[in-house]
């Protein structure tokens, strides 16, 4: 696999290219629509069992795994380029380990059942056991990736591509650094892949923790309120200001013109030029705080000016995100859709995110030794639903082996043959495969080739062996040659490499 | 990634060479001590929560994760290479799809607790949830592989690489078949998995779930003591005869003269002479399904003699495999270790183990109808501890990342230039890296490079670039070469597709 560079990244099109065959999108569209059906309308007979997988859950088939592999691979690579090492922790964590670091969202967290022993619970995030693992491992410097699933239990909306069950692929960089450095390079990364993938244009919010506790504290919101009022900010990409001013007047008892000082801020979103605008603001300049954050992101626009993407980059003042354990810059990257995209899809929401938070693996550490930390993670199930979709449309097919040669006769009775050539090809390390039949027809052999996209066949028959030779047939023009017995495996090898 | 055929596969350990340089093991080991320290002996303060992985579970530090990678490299490339696609499916399945499937196995389950809703259970294998995607997607025929994480609440015994949490590895041909075919590539794959990580001398038990039925029937099993005595045969590796037969006598109540003649059965194993052996047993030959059993096997060796390793397999009447589900030929791959291995490592059991399974699929239909199929699981995690342990042996120590291009400087006050220089690396593609400080010494990043084994470094100074050039060091041989700075990226490009 060649390691994916913004120019290589050109090179995904063609690549996905030579993946996918137009023609049916049809056997896709019906595993999805399967998978759905089953999901969605439950059996109705009471007698036997409902064969289906959990709520908000799903199996990936094989055309889907293809798709997912190709966008891990390139997350991946990215995560490569930039010098991670990748780190796995269990699936569960003590229940305790995740406990106070969600906010809100802690409900949604699965417990296992209480079988004696350790309560426990299914990760909620890779954030928090990469936090553990550092404070565990008493690691002071980190730059570290990890792919893998995460479990929420949330309203599962199926079609928006949101999952109980979903995979995320983090990058975060660990240690005491000048302020920025790594947090400019968490943008770049972000980028890189949303470039990569060419999923259309796109945009990242940023903001600032500290940004938002000033204005909170200069707008009048009581400081045991910050974390409440944050949540509700955080749900300004989904909701209008006229519910979350609702939620936050009459469900976290903020007082209305409170509210409405904040509405004015939470409107503001720009580049450079909004933060020298906000260093100006007379209220917001008073806090020492606010004052850092500005201070803080007016350097992050110098590196990323530097990195050439300051243009994908906006300054947004109604950023919050959900999760408490932020305490620094915070980020995250919205696609930007054309007006019919719009239409036909419902929002996608962010594909990446992420933050500074620097206080969350001093929660772990006996002494409270705080290793400050700053990462991203990106949404791979959303790019995923965006990049099947696309698919769909184009009604593109996909191979979903690597299949190099079909072993395959004419005759009768050639089974003994059959199986010791294909031995020998495997043991070359030649991918291959034939049928599992005694007897199977020459059309039966070469159709399968034909739809599996296996691009060579080699044929072996009585008179041929008797001659020394074999056939090996070239799927796609359907021309046959002859080759001497003893020269096949260097003959294929010849023709894979070429090809 | 080259496809690894077992010609390539004598490349591994090269390749592991190439990974590998011999200095300090010392921080692996002291890695893998931390991880096991605080497994094994939780704090001793109550007031603050004790930092740990979940019992019977661990982290992946970046130096096991490059092994276990390339582990599962090579495992899914042979899987590739005998024309298997790619399936995933959830973590957890509804409680009562695993119900009924492991026998005595059943109460290491883990259940999710009752959040409201339905009731869950973490998967146990990858065999179970694969039946249940072929019922509930109708799908008649298909050669899966699938890797991921399986969970059993078994009494850990870390030491000798038995998790609790653990990753398998399965291969599975679905489908009907003409006999014996897809049952003889699954023992293909074995061997080339096993002889491709080099592992030394193995061997793989062969039975078949109807001679065991067989053989308890004409020694006088009850036939509704049958799961139970097979899960007490199943021990044998572990235990002793008389153990076992204690078991069955006492616990399982099986008249003792019963037992006796099973005794005389499970002592046998050989090659194809002991299946000529057993047709000649006027007992068991009375048996139908033993009949059947031993001609499958006896065809079986036909086909494994073609593929060249019917002398890794041994026909072995006390192999009975604990799960319920198996139906026919049954195998289990264990390492021979030589006599001073044996001492100083513990036993590490089997590596690698299947089966014919063809009644599973039915349970998940509503109609019953069946789909056979046969498959195998490679035993990542005790791989992973065997090679783990050779390269401690060996004091190897391991690259965790891939960077090719550090970015330094010996200048005060450069940080601006080197961000701008390592955004143009990573566009192009290579993999680089700087450090997040503002002014670093030079010497700091060199010693950088020397320990992470970057290969070269790009050093920018006022006066190169005043000249248009830039210093590009060798890290290996500590040679410096001036390189015009428009020729920068080419430059690397070359030299890193050369070495």
């Amino acid at each position: 696999m060649p390691p994916f560079g913004l120019l290589h990244m050109r090179a995904w099109a063609s690549l996905f290219g030579q993946l996918l065959r137009p023609r049916r999108a049809v056997f896709i569209r019906e595993v999805a629509e399967a998978v759905l059906t089953s999901q969605l309308k439950p059996h109705q007979e009471k007698s036997h069992f409902v064969i289906k997988t959990p709520k908000g859950t799903r199996d990936l088939s094989p055309q889907q795994m293809v798709v997912r592999e190709k966008i891990l691979d390139m997350v991946i690579g990215c995560f490569k380029r930039h010098g991670a090492k990748r780190i796995d922790t269990p699936a569960f964590e003590l229940k305790e380990t995740l406990t106070e670091k969600y906010g809100e969202d802690s409900g949604l967290i699965y417990d296992l059942k209480d079988q004696g022993g350790e309560l426990l619970s299914l990760r909620y995030d890779l954030t928090v056991p990469f936090a553990r693992y550092l404070a565990m491992n008493k690691v002071k410097k980190m730059k570290r990736y990890h792919v893998g699933k995460v479990w929420r239990r949330e309203s599962p909306t199926i079609v928006q591509g949101r999952y109980r069950e979903f995979c995320q692929c983090d990058f975060d960089i660990a240690g005491q650094f000048d302020p920025m450095i790594p947090d400019a390079e968490c943008l770049k990364i972000m980028c890189e892949i949303l470039s990569g993938l060419e999923l259309g244009d796109f945009i990242i919010k940023v903001n600032d923790r500290r940004i938002l506790d000033g204005m909170f504290a200069v707008c009048g919101v009581p400081e045991s309120k910050f974390h409440a009022i944050c949540s509700s900010i955080d749900k300004l990409d989904k909701t209008s200001w006229k519910d979350v001013r609702h939620e936050m007047v009459v469900k976290k008892g903020l007082a209305p013109e409170v509210a409405d000082r904040i509405g004015d801020y939470v409107q503001c979103h720009g580049g450079v030029s909004l933060i020298e605008q906000m260093f100006q603001d007379p209220r917001l300049c008073q806090n020492k705080q606010a004052r850092e954050g500005l201070g803080d992101l007016k350097l992050l626009f110098e590196y990323l000016t530097l990195f050439g993407i300051a243009e994908k980059i906006s300054f947004d003042l109604s950023l919050a995100r959900g999760l408490d354990y932020y305490t620094g810059v915070i980020y995250e990257a919205v696609l930007l859709q054309t007006p019919a995209q719009a239409e036909e899809s419902s929002n996608v929401g962010s594909v990446a995110a992420g933050g500074r938070y620097d206080g969350l693996v001093g929660m772990f550490d006996p002494k409270g030794y705080k290793v400050p930390c700053v990462g991203l993670s990106i949404g791979v199930e959303r790019i995923f639903s965006i990049v099947e979709q696309r698919m769909k449309t184009f009604g593109q097919k996909i191979r979903t082996t690597e299949t190099q040669v079909f072993v395959a006769t004419p005759q009768k009775n050639f089974l003994h043959e059959r199986l010791k050539l294909i031995a020998e090809l495997w043991d070359a390390g030649i991918k291959a495969e034939l049928l599992y039949k005694n007897n199977p027809k020459l059309l039966t052999q070469l159709h399968y080739c034909e739809d599996m996209g296996i691009p060579l066949v080699v044929i072996i028959g009585e008179q041929e062996m008797k001659e020394g030779i074999i056939k090996l047939r070239l799927v796609a023009s359907r021309e046959e040659v002859a080759i001497k017995r003893e020269n096949l495996v260097a003959e294929i090898q010849k023709r894979l490499s070429e090809s």
